[in-house]
C-alpha cells in the first residue's frame, strides 16, 4: 500500500478505489489568452476539462491528412512493427503510434501554431509530444476504449509526475453518434480516480486493444456522472480539434455505423514535467508509446 | 443453393450476398388511419420503416413498469431458465424473453388500444404475439447488437412465411445518444438482404447473446446506409414507444454510459402469418422465443 502522505495518486495496488481532489491548476497560466481562441474557451476548458475548436484545418487539408492516413494504412497494415495495435479479434488497424517519426506531415501538424499555442498556455511552458497516434476506429469493427483517465495511466506506468499534460484529437473524419465519438464526463478532471487491481507487466501489450486495468470502478464513473448532470460527446465535421485535459475521464463506444472514424491524438507534456519511474517497480512502456529520450520542446516552424 | 423461383428470400446457404426488393406491402391496410395517429404517421411508417410515437405512457404508469421490469431481473438473475440470454463474457441479464407468460402486466401490455390499433392496421388483420422479451441493456457492460433484419432470421430459422410482422418497443428508461439507442437504417426495410454462412444447429443460443450469423455484408451495410443518407438513432424519454418493420435492418451500439437502458419489446404477427416450417431442414426454435402453438389474437381488454 502506498503512502498517502508520499504518493499523491495512488491506484492499482489499492484495495479500494479512491477518490482524490486534484492538487495542479488545469489552466497554469494566468496571462492573456492565446490568440484566435473564442471568448470564455479557457474557462470552458477549466470548467469541463475540454475544449472543441471547430474549422481549425479547411477541407482541402483535411483531405492531405486523409490521404497521408491511407498511405500510413496501407504501408502498415501487414506489419508486425510494434507500432501498429490491432482490433481486439481481429486484423484490422486500431492504432498508429508514434506518428511524427512515420510521417513528417503529422510532424508538422504537432507544431501548428494554434494547437501548440493553446498546449503552451494552459501549461504554461515550453511542450514536447509525450505520445502520438493515429486512432482508425473502423466502421462496423472498431471496438471501444472504456473509461479511463490518461493521467493514472501515465503516472503509473510512465512516471509522469503531475497533471501538467494535455491531450488534442484531430478529427480526420466526421465524428457523429454513431461512429463512437470521444465521449467525456465533463468535470471529472477535477477529481482523481485511484483504481483497484495489480498491473501486469507489459500491460500495454494489452491494454492498448482493450484497457481492463486502470478503469475506474461502476460507482466512480456512476457518481462524476451524476455530478455532471450527464456525460457529452464530442462531435463535429472532419477538420475540428479538441483538448482535453490529462486527468478527464473519456472513452469511447464501438464504431457501429460502416464508416470509420479517425483522428489524430497527440499528447503535450510540459517540459517541467518529464517522465521519472514507473510506479510500483514497474518497467517503462517503449519510447513509441511515452518518450523519454532525446526530449525537445516544439516550436512553430 | 434455393432456387429464386421458389424461395423469394434465400439466405445462409448463399455464395454471395444477395440484394432483392421486397415483395409484400408495408403499410397492409388501405383504410383510415387509427384514432390518436399524428397526421403523416402511416406514410412516415411506409417510407423508412420506423415510426416513433411519444408520451404513450405517463410517468406512474413507466414507473410501475420499471417496478415490474425490477421485480422480474430480481426474479430471474440467479436463473438458468432458457428464458434468460446473459451478457457475452458476464452474468448480466442481457434478455427476458417470453414477458407475458412472466408477467400480467407485460401480458396486458401487449394488448393496449394504442399498440395493438396500429398492428392491427398496419397488418390489415388480426395479430399475436411472435416473441416478446424485456431487453435490459446494463450501463458500462451491456454490448452491443449487431446489424440485422428479424425478418431474415424469423424466415430462416422460424419459417415466418411473408414480411407481415412488426416489432413494438415500449422505452422502460430514457434512450439517449449514450447508451446504446436503437439504430436503424431508413428505408433498408423495402430491400431484402440475404447473407452468406451456414446456421448451426440451435444457433439462437449464440445469436441471442451475439449475432455473427444473419447478418449482413459490409458491402450491403454501407450502399444502404449510402442510400438513406445517414443512419437515424431512436431517442426518447421513458414512455416512449417505437414501432418498426420486419425487414428493417435495426442494431445498436454498446452502453458504455453508467446507466442502463432497458426497453420491452413485442412482435406482432398477421394471424394470417403464421409459421411454417424452418428453412435448410433446421429444427423449430423453442416455443418462448417462436411462438407456435396455442396462437390466438390479441384483443383489447
Amino acid at each position: 500500500m502506498i503512502s498517502l502522505a508520499r504518493e499523491p495518486y495512488p491506484s492499482r495496488n489499492l484495495r479500494e478505489p479512491l477518490l482524490a481532489r486534484r492538487r495542479e491548476p488545469v489552466v497554469w497560466s494566468c496571462g492573456t489568452a492565446p490568440e484566435g481562441l473564442p471568448e470564455g474557451a479557457l474557462a470552458s476548458y477549466e470548467k469541463n476539462g475540454y475544449f472543441v475548436l471547430p474549422k481549425v484545418f479547411t477541407d482541402s487539408q483535411v483531405r492531405m491528412m486523409q490521404r497521408e492516413m491511407q498511405r500510413l494504412l496501407d504501408k502498415y497494415c501487414g506489419s508486425h512493427d510494434a507500432t501498429v495495435i490491432r482490433e481486439p479479434g481481429s486484423d484490422a488497424v486500431r492504432s498508429l503510434f508514434d506518428l511524427p517519426t512515420m510521417s513528417p506531415m503529422f510532424q508538422h501538424l504537432a507544431c501548428h501554431p494554434r494547437l501548440l499555442a493553446f498546449a503552451q498556455h494552459v501549461l504554461d511552458s515550453e511542450v514536447y509530444l509525450h505520445q502520438s497516434r493515429l486512432n482508425f476506429k473502423p466502421g462496423l469493427t472498431g471496438k471501444e476504449f472504456f473509461w479511463h483517465s490518461d493521467f493514472e495511466t501515465w503516472h503509473m506506468e510512465d512516471g509522469m509526475p503531475a497533471m501538467r499534460a494535455l491531450s488534442c484529437s484531430v478529427l480526420l473524419t466526421d465524428n457523429d453518434e454513431y461512429n463512437g465519438p470521444l465521449l467525456v464526463i465533463p468535470g471529472s478532471h477535477k477529481t482523481y480516480v485511484g483504481c483497484v487491481g495489480e498491473t501486469p507487466e507489459d500491460n500495454y501489450k494489452s491494454s492498448l486493444m482493450s484497457q481492463t486495468v486502470g478503469t475506474p470502478s461502476t460507482e466512480a464513473l456512476t457518481l462524476l456522472t451524476d455530478q455532471a448532470g450527464g456525460l457529452a460527446s464530442v462531435k463535429g465535421p472532419a477538420g475540428t480539434v479538441v483538448f482535453f485535459d490529462s486527468n478527464l475521464l473519456h472513452g469511447s463506444a464501438g464504431n457501429i455505423s460502416p464508416y470509420p472514424r479517425a483522428n489524430v491524438f497527440m499528447v503535450y507534456n510540459s517540459m517541467e514535467n518529464q517522465l521519472g519511474a514507473p510506479l510500483h517497480g514497474l518497467n517503462p512502456r517503449p519510447e513509441h508509446i511515452a518518450r523519454r529520450s532525446l526530449i525537445q520542446p516544439l516550436h512553430t516552424p
